[in-house]
């Protein structure tokens, strides 16, 4: 199978696939359809998620909860332990293990989160012509802990991780008015220009993904990025969370059109 | 003071008369700034009704969640205990009491949630030249139970309530179109035309607001009621819960220009 293949999945082809054994990157997969961000903790812990995602919608935007130890949903009609294709298992904090199958490390009383991807912004991009930079090179986008601090809540705070894509100048307002667009998906960039404002200083040494890609002319644009959920979850130590492993996303039953405001 | 002193003033000088013996309506306060409906439940209920508004974003519009036993936050700098102009009081689903203060009822355990309010998309009809028929008749808007389900959450199942205005069919589109762009307030209308459709059987008489006001050309729209979560109250019975009495709503810092999507 190849990228076309994969790129016309519905989204249940694409989870029945990963079942059986794809453990790479979903980017590509399922045009039209919203992949998300996984993050599953202790119903203990679930009521201040909730909170912290509707204090800090940029970072976390909560595409859908399922009830305390459901598998599936309306949105997301797969087995959420078997149809991403990587995990993360984090205990108090630390990463302990990464699976590629928790139907045997999930609990009753874990609630799981979807938040929105980038992935949906990107396709909506690149339809205006605006090219991204790390698919041509095949890499990662590169990923930053910021000081912009996410407002916390109950147990959870953390600082607010960003993805950075290189923009060419005139594309800049283009870039931001179609992102706004997608509140459920990070929306509008939180940043546009000078990496040392917002406390990066090393564009080429991310913390997550791979060193950056820009051209001559382009503006380093920076979004709240699906990662922030697992920064706070190794600043703030739960007891237990599950995680996706980057870039391995859940593929939901969600339109990407549904996702645009009016 | 009269409703041009009352437009006028800033949510810090609305809440302080509020806190200082109004304990009518507050249609047309604050002229810009949002009003929100009020839920308080008690900890142990909080993720249920958390899990209900993030699946019925319609009728319970998330502006605001607090922290427990917290009487004020960043978004309502005020006391929520004191600074509406009346509360309704359950136990066990049953309206209790009716208070203009509740400082002394409030528990540790508390958790406020704030609702998007109607007053804030009149507006922008009332700026459209879209009338309020029931604002030059002097009436509250009428209110209706229906047959149209939310999606349950925990503890929490209940019908959406809706509220109904006349809008003269050739504003129709241009009344959805406006109110799309308020998805913190009720968002798009859910229903436009034959009430029986939804399970109205007698428009005549509302369930909760006085009897509609319809011109001559006019048809009946009908939206996602922030009086829905007293209906799920009433319907579900959490042990404890305190609400707004209906039109007398919490003056919030939101400004109303925050509310509109890009």
């Amino acid at each position: 199978m190849n990228l076309e293949t994969w790129r016309s999945f519905t989204p249940e082809q694409a989870r029945t696939t990963i079942r059986n054994g794809h453990t790479g990157t979903t980017s590509g997969w399922s045009d039209g359809w919203a992949q998300a961000n996984l993050l599953a903790v202790p119903r203990e812990q679930a009521f201040d998620l909730m909170l912290f995602a509707q204090r800090n919608p940029k970072p976390c935007p909560l595409l859908d909860v399922f009830d305390p130890g459901a598998r599936s949903s309306s949105r997301f009609k797969g087995d959420i332990t078997t149809d991403v294709p990587a995990y993360r298992i984090y205990e108090r904090g630390t990463l302990v293990a990464e699976e590629t199958d928790v139907s045997g490390l999930w609990r009753d009383d874990l609630v799981a989160f979807l938040f929105g991807c980038s992935f949906s912004f990107e396709r909506a991009l690149i339809e205006a012509g605006i090219d991204m930079r790390h698919n041509a090179a095949g890499t990662t986008v590169p990923m930053y802990r910021t000081t912009i601090d996410c407002e916390p809540a109950g147990m959870f705070a953390s600082s607010t991780v960003v993805s950075m894509r290189g923009v060419p100048a005139d594309r800049v307002p283009d870039t931001v008015r179609i992102c706004a667009r997608y509140p459920a998906v990070h929306g509008a960039p939180v940043h546009v220009g000078d990496p040392g404002l917002i406390g990066i200083t090393d564009l080429d040494k991310p913390d997550w993904g791979d060193p950056p890609v820009l051209r001559e002319g382009d503006v380093p644009v920076f979004w709240a990025c699906g990662v922030t959920p697992q920064a706070m979850v190794m600043q703030s130590r739960p007891e237990f969370a599950i995680a996706h492993a980057p870039g391995r996303m859940a593929i939901t039953d969600i339109r990407e059109s549904e996702l645009i405001t009016p």
